[in-house]
């Protein structure tokens, strides 16, 4: 006996996403049975999003338009274009309050190993941006992973011909984590990319 | 701008489930972006749940039909009778495979301080079987926490009058876990519950 088929289906459902596992979704599925109007609320709110979010005409962020709401918005800085690894880095960057640029998210990384290469990437079109723009400034801001500084190389290598500006994201030891628990190419990174001390900044 | 509405409601959607937080709510949306199948599938799953699942007519235990897989299974052992708290108790209580019985499921606890009490469970419909039906023994299996032995109490005063024998699932240490991590109330339990040693089990 055990589970009907539909608690099952749901079940397995869950199991799908990540960090969810046979126990939790089962939890899960008991929750929402007690609880109808959650369960309705959440399929709604699946479905619409899976209705209106596509990627933005221009940089491939999640949008509810043709454009995202940062390159539709005028007050953007056209000079500056950020290129990230997935549409979460965009809202990651956009939490911290500190860029007006633009974006241009890859959809991906470059994975050698599993053949994953420029291909499957939104690459063709950041050149293309890149060209036909007035960028000042390509900021690579692909996470600092293997892959990462892989694929990071390879669009400078990409965009060098136009003649911008490039730079990589600062790296070091992350705000909050004691020096000992740093990982040692998190030290190494933060030897090598250490800065003048400015008292002016260090007192504000 | 942030997030967009349809965005911001999944994502609250989620946050509404048990041991999801917001950053857990925003993985599993960016997940689900990324991979719509999956977000149409959940979404189907809940719908057909919500529309399928109802309770038992008999015991009150979550079925697809009027009557469960359990009450409708003439194998069961008419004669047992396990009352519990929540459909997914009798989940767990099958998954042990010890139990031929039938169930009945309070759908809750007594909560007095909560003023929760005898009309929100199914306590009538609990007197109405065990008066018309042939129970030689109820089981009361309520959770061993402070209003699982309230309520566990207040079952056995109320079908004391019907003549049934009525017993409590037994309570200890559980299996697994080394004494001095017990509690000091399971640790009481298992001394007071001590049961006779019995060479010919022990050596199964």
């Amino acid at each position: 006996i055990m589970y009907s088929p539909s608690l099952r289906r749901l079940i397995q459902a869950f199991v799908q996403l990540p960090g969810i596992g046979e126990k939790t979704a089962e939890r899960l599925t008991f929750h929402l049975l007690l609880q109808r109007d959650k369960a309705r609320e959440l399929a709604d709110s699946l479905l619409q999003v899976v209705e209106k979010i596509r990627h933005c005409r221009q940089c491939y962020n999640f949008a509810e338009e043709e454009l995202c709401a940062i390159c539709s918005n005028p007050k953007r800085d056209k000079a500056l274009l950020c290129v990230v690894e997935e549409p979460k880095d965009v809202f990651a960057l956009e939490q911290t309050g500190c860029y007006q640029g633009l974006y241009h998210v890859l959809l991906g990384r470059f994975v050698p190993m599993e053949k994953k290469g420029d291909k499957e990437l939104t690459t063709e079109k950041l050149v293309q941006r890149v060209k036909e723009g007035q960028f000042q400034e390509v900021i690579l801001a692909t996470s600092p992973t293997l892959e990462g500084d892989g694929t990071a190389l390879y669009l400078a290598e990409l965009l060098h011909p136009f003649g911008v500006k490039i730079t990589r994201i600062g790296r070091g030891v992350p705000w909050g984590v004691h020096l000992s628990y740093a990982n040692k190419t998190s030290l190494a990174d933060a030897l090598s990319s250490r800065t003048p001390w400015n008292r002016k900044e260090s007192s504000s």
